[in-house]
């Protein structure tokens, strides 16, 4: 039987997220990113499109490769200025019952303490309805932001983010006990104070006494995803990630690396399965052939290839400015995304900047752009999840409202009538059951989170 | 002409806030303080009884004086369990129009850099609703969470807390200019490059880059709110804060207070008025004397004095367990608040433990506990505001909904009569233009955060 396809709406609170210059468009509504109604409406929208989550991009400083300077990036609007999307969480929780929310969080710049206890707050506030990407963040700027005079080198940021990890395990997992919380009246005692416990870490980076402040929220630790697609990041996500997000330049590099983190999976003990690989993917559509070429005109039209560069020059630390169009690329091992092994086949890495900009000017080079009536998108998108051994896809978006209400109307209907896609959501049910299964609120057995599991008092 | 009182309610995202043994009281909704619903829901009361704004209480450690161990505070659920009580604002924001949202916040612990963009975030998602009650926290608990040793000494918070306060204004105040987002299509600019400014940063304490990740929110800066009432903290406040709120034992201390108050302000180069004092008041009403009388029996029946020498074992320093009854109290400097010396007149502050217990056994020996039919409230509110040049009151809460739900009912309809209480929201107002006028949603011209305010460009 064919797997149902998993969506994740990808947003960001920004003007201009992946796909730059769109803020223009009439209509689009993107520049509203800081008002509460646009997250509630988003929210209505992906929810009546059953959609699993929407997953929050985000960044704590500027791109400043591109020209050596952030000034391209506040000119385009590429991810500058923005909010930190947490907040938009519990006010699209309020208007929603279902809709999951992955938020992105850094490990190299917030002290675990606090974080933990936002973590926790959010999945009480959602009801379990909480996923966090974990980010240790590749932007330079950032460090200069948080008293850091140097970002930390990038095998560095993995060691500390496995400790950051160790903490936040700590404190969700095994602090409070699940019958820590008892509220017994007669007795006039809300809480056990046997079943709470300091944690008492003490590590190379971080030192924490605990407890955590709060009870044990729906699932403890949230659904985990990961995006990191260096050796160092692959192995990070096999061992933590139940969601991976990975932006594969085609189908057959996405099979490959999936097949990769299966396999990586296994080594780290973990049932391939119980990590869920989501690939980045945009879907232009619409009734008929004519109006999807519109559509893809139009963004043709208002695409600020700058923007794009901009972006590419961040994730790859190359600056990709300047009018040495001849100059060839040489691949400097990427940061948060191996952009330019990413984006061709093999052989054509050493593209130069000429060509580059010329691939970057038009939407439909991506070979994971979509465009097409509902019936041409599904066939791609079965195409795609079953040629790869993927789970679902974040669904990049153009347009606000435009690109979800467009794959609410044409897509999820056509791929219901498929057996591909739910038709309702399961009520009550916590996001990482949504993924695993009922019953499995919890991190899983094999997942390290488990490790960190007290056995209930008496048991 | 008699002024306009204003009110904030006070909250804290925990079982048990400043009155303990409360949350067995049946029908209490106190428990379910992890649902969104129960937010929501109190906003809609507030709003409905155009308060000023909700005041959201906070700790990021537990209460460890009393008994030497955290375990009596568990056990009376006194301010553990908690969520972090920034994410239920987007939540009430989004289900309200003008309702204001202070959240308490430390200086000590988390960096300033993501703590502003916290604030900025808010401030947007609020449309300029936002306050900020500046903690420095004094619960040696906490900085073993945060991976410091011991706890700062409190002189050193407030040095800290200074420069984390320069740091803030900096970054909300100058880093972008009022028309840094020009949004001009037609050029392809969303910000103007020149009009966004690194901060720069270097201090004993911090170093941060910036510039500011958000742009300009409606108050930039939200109101800052401030409770210290040690030399140190006063001094603090008189520079830093447009509202502080007072625990005074009577109406005498208030008095006095707040006339110190002003006149350090004076003294900090601000206008007395610029700072507006809300003293902590505990009501209990209804239609009747009967009835009254009926709710003071209820509250007496559960309360929960252990949780309450909890708490003032926190705030004084001094563990108050113990059978020594006879052990005289000596005042050792207190921390947030100067506890001991505020509850009693002078003279008394030697009283005995077996003394204090007494004291804190009945609700109604807190001199600023009014119970009554609305026109005695009423009374008492207008005597206790006017001889003490007050400009509000922060209601503590006993029940919920009860205790506002009460006040909006029976209350503010009395206030109103008496023209002592607005009778609609000025539409479009934000927080700080409800306390100092029409225009100025920023921060006044007298204050520091004033000082950080760019010239817009030209000009």
């Amino acid at each position: 039987m064919s797997k149902l396809i998993h969506v994740n709406g990808f947003e960001m609170a920004t003007p201009g997220h992946i796909n730059h210059g769109l803020w223009r468009v009439p209509g689009n509504r993107r520049t509203d990113y800081t008002k509460l109604s646009y997250w509630t409406d988003l929210a209505r929208t992906l929810e009546r499109g059953l959609f699993d989550a929407v997953f929050l991009a985000d960044v704590v400083g500027t791109y400043t490769t591109y020209q050596g300077s952030r000034r391209a990036a506040l000119r385009a609007g590429m991810q500058v200025p923005n909010i930190d999307p947490m907040f938009v969480v519990p006010a699209m929780a309020a208007v929603t019952e279902h809709l999951g929310f992955a938020v992105t969080g850094t490990t190299t710049y917030e002290p675990p303490f606090g974080f933990a206890r936002r973590l926790g707050t959010l999945d009480h506030l959602t009801g379990g309805r909480l996923a966090w990407n974990i980010v240790t963040g590749y932007l330079p700027d950032a460090a200069r932001n948080y008293g850091l005079s140097e970002q930390l080198k990038h095998d560095d940021r993995y060691a500390v983010a496995d400790e950051y990890l160790e903490v936040i395990y700590r404190l969700l997992q095994e602090s409070w006990d699940d019958d820590a919380v008892v509220r017994d009246a007669e007795r006039q005692v809300y809480t056990d104070p046997d079943r709470v416990h300091e944690i008492g870490f003490e590590g190379n980076h971080f030192t924490v006494a605990g407890p955590h402040l709060s009870e044990p929220s729906p699932q403890r630790t949230p659904v985990l995803y990961q995006a990191g697609t260096s050796s160092r990041g692959k192995a990070f996500a096999a061992r933590h990630a139940e969601g991976v997000f990975l932006l594969p330049r085609d189908d057959a590099q996405a099979a490959e690396e999936i097949a990769d983190l299966r396999r990586l999976a296994i080594e780290a003990g973990r049932e391939p399965d119980h990590v869920k690989a989501f690939i980045g993917v945009e879907i232009v559509t619409a009734a008929t052939r004519e109006e999807v070429a519109a559509k893809v005109a139009l963004l043709q039209q208002h695409r600020d290839v700058e923007g794009h560069l901009v972006l590419f020059s961040g994730w790859s630390g190359i600056d990709l400015s300047g009018d040495d169009t001849d100059r060839y690329l040489e691949y400097r091992g990427g940061d948060a995304m191996q952009t330019f092994e990413r984006m061709w086949s093999e052989g054509e890495d050493r593209k130069n900047i000429g060509e580059l900009v010329e691939h970057l000017s038009r939407p439909e080079n991506n070979k994971l752009f979509i465009a097409g009536t509902p019936d041409v998108v599904a066939d791609r998108l079965e195409q795609l999840i079953d040629g790869t051994d993927a789970d679902g896809i974040n669904l990049v978006q153009h347009l606000s409202p435009g690109t979800f209400t467009d794959f609410v109307d044409h897509i999820v209907p056509e791929l219901q009538r498929r057996g591909r896609y739910r038709t309702a959501y399961t009520p009550g049910e916590t996001l990482r059951e949504r993924f695993f299964g009922p019953g499995h609120a919890r991190p899983l057995g094999d997942h390290p989170a488990a490790r960190h599991s007290r056995v209930p008092a008496g048991a």
